[in-house]
């Protein structure tokens, strides 16, 4: 696939994380030409945390870090691209346990300390023989840097996808890196989002739970490509503690907001980045509900605008269609009064008091809507409920992506 | 738009419902050659229920007979196409008021038997003088059949539907006739649904109501084009009386069995008559899900089938791809148990306990999935909840209507 037209120029510069070794390695689960394994070595004494899918249907490897996530400590992170060993039965489940056991032994931690994900063809069993020479070549291997990380848990991921940021925790600097893959909210094919954030930081695997929790909850669980949810979603973070700082273990420990606030802005940064490399994507589009009742509900809201194919097909099309964002308002089941609804493209206010603004400039509206960043603002005029998501537009890519592929 | 390839080869042939006069004439509500408003006229005595869409933004039309309803009685139906009149603020209620105040000095009924419905572009008033224009010349008209008011009624639709049932209700055989229009759940362009059921059967308009609320749930209710909702769905059901049984009032009154089933099937008939002209179909989707916890969770989980664009760009490329269909059960929300979950597509098992079935014949299945009819079934091996949703596959016809029509 060629690199989305809403991919960034580069992939940033980020420097190694202390207490982090990453390597990669072919371990051949699809005939490509490319590393498909990636080992991450944390320093013992990391924490971590972890976000997981909701499906009722998850993949064995999300039932694994489910259950190691209690323990809040990681040694060992391996992503296998190219097979999500989803709804494979206990075979499935039998795979996971071989490479858990593999890169135990190889690292001399403990079972509960090593996380799996896979993304890929569901349905398959994770074939464990390559696994597990995979997983030897790559502890074998020379360290390499976030770009080689990123780009091999990729699946039809368009462009390789990290990002970084700084804090000052305790006097310290400390630096958040992260890696993420994804091209849809999606399964079966190859595109579940998994991503993986790195930081230097100490901080007690509870606190960093609960931030990642309220981060993931306003950056990766904001974003839709088709509103389909993957079996395999994963997010986990890991803290190495080797910058030093007096560990962080509560919200209001010094140092913590900002740790926090990197943390989001990181996973936002991540988050809209698998938006822009949403299947088909030909504009990246950012709703903002205000007014709602509450947050909750302005976030249903928006999300019922971004998931909306008729809005995005419109957004496609070019078209300042705000009848068909009060539509998808209204079909979203939340409190909303039809006379008090506002709505804008960019900066013009097309539609207020439920009508159209007679005499609205056309050209602004249009001008953007021939961008590739879309701004769509909805104003309830009911309360401070406020929520923002990004989406990307419905196109014939996204048709030709996945009704051309074959399972 | 050329007819979609899923239309019924003819009009079914609808006999004249006694006590229901048909006309339309030509609003100009568009400028077209066709006729674009219906005017129904039904005897003194007739009752009349009605369903309503959901939305929290409803045009003035959707209000009016909200607030008609409950008086029970009707005398005619006025139905514009080409003009939604939804999201106009104070006039949209005004001209809805005109529209009702001209039926209702012709006809010389009250203003609550008078009931209006619009279909067509959202934001712009209804043009009143028109309206009027054309109402005077559909009470002046010719009545009309069945099929030219169904025609009368459509916008985006690729062919007009309609539909027949018969009851023997008090030894007295009843008829029931309905026309439909809609090609999408949805709104904003021309895509609205507006159903209309005539019957000559005596029934009491509280009787009628559970009747069509019960009929609509498990037809209308269970169809699906896009997951959008239009601002105007609206489902009227009008009883005259005029085949003189003894009037049902009561769900346990002789003949209302009899009665219930013959509106259900006509709904049935009707609205998958909409999902057979959904917007860009090429394929017809029947979803069956069995063993949920309970009927309304199978209802969830078959809508969440239905509406997956995975599952819908699957069946356009006559894709078996049943783990779209995993992960769409997964996502739905309700009890599901990966290891007890089967699929069929057609008449064949393709995944059980969790896992392909691996030596699943997939000749049927590839034969199945190249007709225009696709079964897909799921069973969760939970529970005895079953539901069966409608729907159709996603295509580039979908989007080209979408994304190039300009608001």
């Amino acid at each position: 696939m060629p690199r989305s037209p809403l991919a960034p120029a580069t992939f940033p510069t980020i420097p190694p994380i202390a207490g982090v070794r990453l390597s990669v390695a072919r371990a051949g689960y699809k005939p490509w030409d490319r590393a498909d394994l990636t080992l991450a070595r944390m320093t013992p004494g990391t924490t971590v945390a972890g976000v997981l899918t909701q499906s009722k249907c998850p993949s064995p490897e999300v039932d694994w870090c489910r259950g190691a996530l209690p323990h809040g400590a990681a040694r060992v992170l391996v992503v296998n691209a190219g097979n999500s060993n989803a709804f494979t039965g206990g075979r499935g489940a039998a795979a996971v346990a071989r490479v858990v056991a593999a890169a135990r032994a190889a690292s001399g931690c403990g079972d509960h300390e090593v996380y799996v994900a896979s993304t890929g063809v569901i349905g398959v069993p994770l074939p464990a023989d390559k696994a597990e020479a995979g997983l030897a070549a790559a502890f074998a291997a020379a360290d390499c840097d976030w770009e080689a990380a990123a780009s091999a848990i990729g699946t039809t991921d368009t462009f390789a996808k990290g990002a970084v940021q700084h804090a000052v925790v305790d006097g310290v600097r400390v630096t958040l890196a992260g890696i993420v893959k994804g091209s849809g909210m999606i399964a079966p094919d190859m595109a579940t989002m998994l991503g993986f954030v790195f930081t230097d930081a100490a901080i007690a695997a509870p606190l960093l739970q609960a931030m990642l929790r309220s981060a993931s909850d306003a950056t990766f669980n904001c974003i839709t490509v088709d509103s389909d949810t993957s079996t395999s979603d994963t997010v986990l973070a890991f803290a190495t503690g080797a910058a030093g700082n007096a560990p962080l273990a509560a919200v209001d420990d010094a140092g913590a907001d900002a740790f926090a606030a990197a943390l989001t802005a990181l996973c936002r940064d991540l988050s809209t980045q698998v938006v822009r490399d949403g299947e088909g994507a030909s504009k990246f589009i950012t709703v903002d509900v205000s007014g709602a009742e509450n947050d909750a509900a302005a976030r249903r809201i928006a999300l019922s605008v971004a998931n909306s194919p008729l809005v995005k097909t419109a957004v496609a099309g070019g078209d300042a269609n705000w009848g068909r964002v009060v539509m998808a308002v209204g079909k979203a089941g939340e409190a909303a009064d039809r006379d008090r609804l506002s709505i804008r493209f960019g900066a013009t206010l097309v539609a207020a008091h439920g009508m159209v603004v007679a005499d609205y400039d056309e050209a602004p509206v249009a001008a953007h809507l021939a961008g590739s960043d879309i701004a769509i603002a909805v104003d309830l005029g009911l309360g401070e409920g406020r929520a923002r998501v990004w989406t990307c537009d419905l196109t014939h890519g996204y048709i030709s992506i996945n009704a051309d592929y074959r399972s």
